[in-house]
């Protein structure tokens, strides 16, 4: 092989790069309007769709030439570079895709797409056994795919790293375990102690909502004509691309849940906004794993959207928005309140502290499911237990159990670890944060996110998968570590003397 | 070959031609997207990822596997069946394809979406300079496509039997001529004898008539569960499958256009949704041509839409949804309104007599634009001086111009003619209807379109594309003939007498 023959093989890699991406991101205007517009009558149509080019992507990623073209550049790209880092993720990529038959693919694809609908159609009249048979298909298809990565040390592993590369069960297992063993207690002391100051019967049209909502996307600093937002079935964000992110929120007159629902789907939305243009049609091109994504996204919901100074500016336009509901309120008993521990059944409207214990029973479960040591029928009755156990919560019917989340329908088996890890690395990222610029509060409380927009477009979001997720802990936090995020929330819900000798990156309300 | 490799191959063949059909689905999605939900900045990915699908539909269709299998198949299919049928299809798209190199085909995918974005805005700002280059670019591609079919008599026949199977400009010219001359004269007649009976300031609230559309999709039949419509800059069908129609509507207060514009646009829909399931994922498996697609909708536009018996059915839920804009309004005076023939500068706005001659004007220009005989630059002045000659109208700016229709900015060269040929047809149809179908009124008036609708499912809809446009033309109607149309004009618009010795179809106002 001559010397230019690298530069060659790399362009003809890149090329065959740039079609995936374009494949990758029709798939996610397929999932928007599949969430957003689609008639219910075309799911059929949709599946084939899907199916179809899932299978085109899969067979490039799969293909001989594909797999020719790393192997000529093995070992020959300068480390550290854009290229190498290319040739990383392709390269894992191809690797995964060898080891599964386009026939298996396409059924995972098409089930999903039937499983959305049975799922939306159960959660409706709130009847398990409706998303049942979708669901036995589901872990039954997943297992079929876990099969095909003999050497893995644990099933569930091949299904983490999909979502969160490197991630093991074996030090997952631990770290849940802490997280656990810290929360539960938190839990239990904070639902004794904090009285329910919400005021009853308040209602908050839901146009004004969706405007204050947009309001928030322009505070985050999403880019102009970049982003839209529509009505949805739950909080989701599609980021096709850099340039086109998608946010599906989805409204109820009695409560203001939607406001950090939308702050959450807008941290996400910033990230794929802020990936280095030079990344775009590159297997770098978006973010660096979902435990990254989502430490963004309840970065700007708790650490931004929680806190006083976000409030001492946004709460005057809240209270112009909806006069009659929020008369009489003040700024300090409405934070208060959106802060409020309140261990209740829903995982997306959890306050901080209940909400990684959701996420331990759902990955429980989803492990034993995997195993064949839950029956999928047995699900609904395994997260009552639980729900019992953890958060003292009794659940009253299964649209408000087993059926709250889409995961399991849309085939994100494994991704439920990543919202653990998103809430531990979003606290360690804020101890930075105020660290790195002692002006951030003062900033939230003009309205001015764009000092922490740009330290985040700088540190994390500009370099896409360029790091692996490991590394970029390494580089930004020094390592995964579940301490601040316990610390943040004892000190935070008044327990931080008693626990911990001073406060640190937490914020007393 | 043995006797069982016809079969085979069939099978084979069928399979691509399933992806196929899943790739222009996708295709359909992306472009129902753009126009309704696509952020702005979105446009270049999009550009990349409608090029990309274009492509790999391109290189399946034209692949040396897709040839064989035809040829394989050459001869041995019976007359008349199913498959001969889609062998006819598939074998007229893959010597198109094969004729066409993937490189000019993304091309053209990619200046599609770039001229789109050029063209709303230069519709917005009414500065056709704006969309100039996108123009010059669009005919450029055009003529480089056109120069791919060698054995084309005359070009604009290869742009022809892209949209209408085997029309011929030696066919159209005269057709076009021969509507030309009959309207012109007719429409003056008009314009001089006429009353503008149109009430002036006139309010219709937008969401009112939103929801008046969908009680019109439920009137024409469009099956539950499979449509959706929009807010849209213009009025346009994507027909993705048959169960899946998504209809975009623009919306003025001050008219009710949209209450045509939709009627026109459900005739579209209706005939993609009763197309026969077992016709989907073939390439048999939508409207026979564009010329057939547009006699449905100017059926239900002008033959229901703008008659007396729906109008009985329909005008009193118009006035309870608009009590102050129509307080006192007669229903024969609303009638005539609405069929008043008054030129204005707008195609899609035009009465019955006018549309027409907005469409020969376009006809002419285009097969200017791609001879070379009219540089791009030249067409906001050619326009205003034909829109003067045919019409007697002065166009006041380029958006009510040389800039209002979407279809060269979509790549939709030689597309215009079908309008004509779907007046014709329309016309044609009716006349039939009216034989076979003597209740046909008394159902309208009743707002039962089930018989009107299932005589189109049964006589024309279900086949797809089983027939050639011109077999079916045959079958239905006894061949293309302007007479009915121009005489159905000149009876509806009383001139029939001194035109005609008997009304043929038409139905005097």
């Amino acid at each position: 092989m001559s010397a230019a023959a690298a530069p060659r093989a790399f362009a003809r890699l890149r090329e065959r790069f740039a079609t995936l991406a374009d494949l990758y991101q029709v798939d996610g205007v397929l999932e928007w309007d599949q969430l957003t517009g689609m008639p219910a009558a075309a799911a059929g149509l949709r599946g084939n769709q899907r199916a179809t080019v899932t299978r085109l992507a899969h067979e490039l990623l799969a293909s001989r030439e594909t797999g020719r073209l790393l192997e000529r550049l093995d070992g020959r790209l300068e480390p550290g570079s854009f290229e190498a880092a290319f040739a990383r993720v392709a390269r894992r990529l191809h690797e995964k895709a060898v080891l599964v038959p386009p026939r298996l693919r396409a059924e995972i694809a098409a089930a999903e797409s039937e499983a959305l609908v049975r799922w939306e159609e159960a959660k409706r009249r709130s009847e398990f056994a409706v998303f049942l048979p979708a669901l036995e298909r589901t872990f039954e298809l997943r297992r079929r795919y876990v099969e095909r990565f003999a050497d893995a040390t644990d099933p569930y592993d091949v299904l983490l790293d999909d979502w969160e590369e490197g991630l093991t069960t074996a030090e997952l297992v631990p770290l849940l375990q802490q997280l656990r063993d810290g929360l539960v207690p938190l839990l239990r002391a904070c639902a004794d102690r904090e009285e329910d100051v919400r005021p009853r019967g308040r209602s908050f049209p839901v146009a004004r909502q969706q405007r204050l909502v947009r309001e928030l996307f322009q505070l985050v600093g999403l880019r102009p004509g970049t982003w839209a937002t529509d009505v949805g079935p739950h909080a989701y964000l599609v980021g096709i691309g850099a340039d086109d992110v998608r946010v599906a929120v989805p409204y109820h007159a009695r409560t203001l849940q939607a406001i950090f629902l939308a702050l959450h789907e807008a941290g996400h939305a910033l990230y794929e906004n802020q990936v280095a243009p030079e990344l775009a049609r590159t297997p770098l091109g978006s973010g660096a794993s979902l435990g990254w994504h989502e430490s963004q996204s309840r970065l700007w919901e708790n650490l931004v959207g929680r806190g006083l100074p976000f409030w001492r500016f946004f709460f005057p336009r809240l209270r112009a928005a909806f006069p009659r509901a929020l008369a009489g309120q003040r700024l300090e008993s409405f934070v208060q309140e959106v802060n409020l521990v309140r261990p209740g059944p829903i995982r997306v409207a959890a306050d901080e502290v209940s909400y990684t214990l959701h996420v331990v029973l759902r990955v429980e479960l989803e492990r034993d499911l995997l195993a064949g040591a839950l029956a999928p029928s047995e699900v609904p009755s395994a997260w009552n237990e639980r729900m019992e156990q953890y958060l003292g919560v009794r659940v009253e019917s299964d649209a408000e159990g087993a059926l709250q989340d889409v995961h399991w329908a849309a085939g994100l088996v494994g991704y439920f670890p990543t919202y653990a890890l998103g809430n531990v690395l979003a606290v360690q990222l804020w101890e930075r944060l105020l660290r790195d610029l002692p002006e951030l509060d003062a900033s939230l409380e003009r309205g001015d996110a764009a000092p922490l927009r740009e330290w985040l477009g700088r540190h994390l979001h500009r370099h896409g998968k360029l790091f692996a997720p490991r590394e970029l802990q390494a580089r930004l936090v020094g390592g995964l570590d579940a301490g601040p995020y316990l610390r943040y929330l004892r000190l935070k819900h008044g327990h931080g003397a008693t626990a911990l000798g001073e406060p640190s990156g937490g914020r007393a309300l």
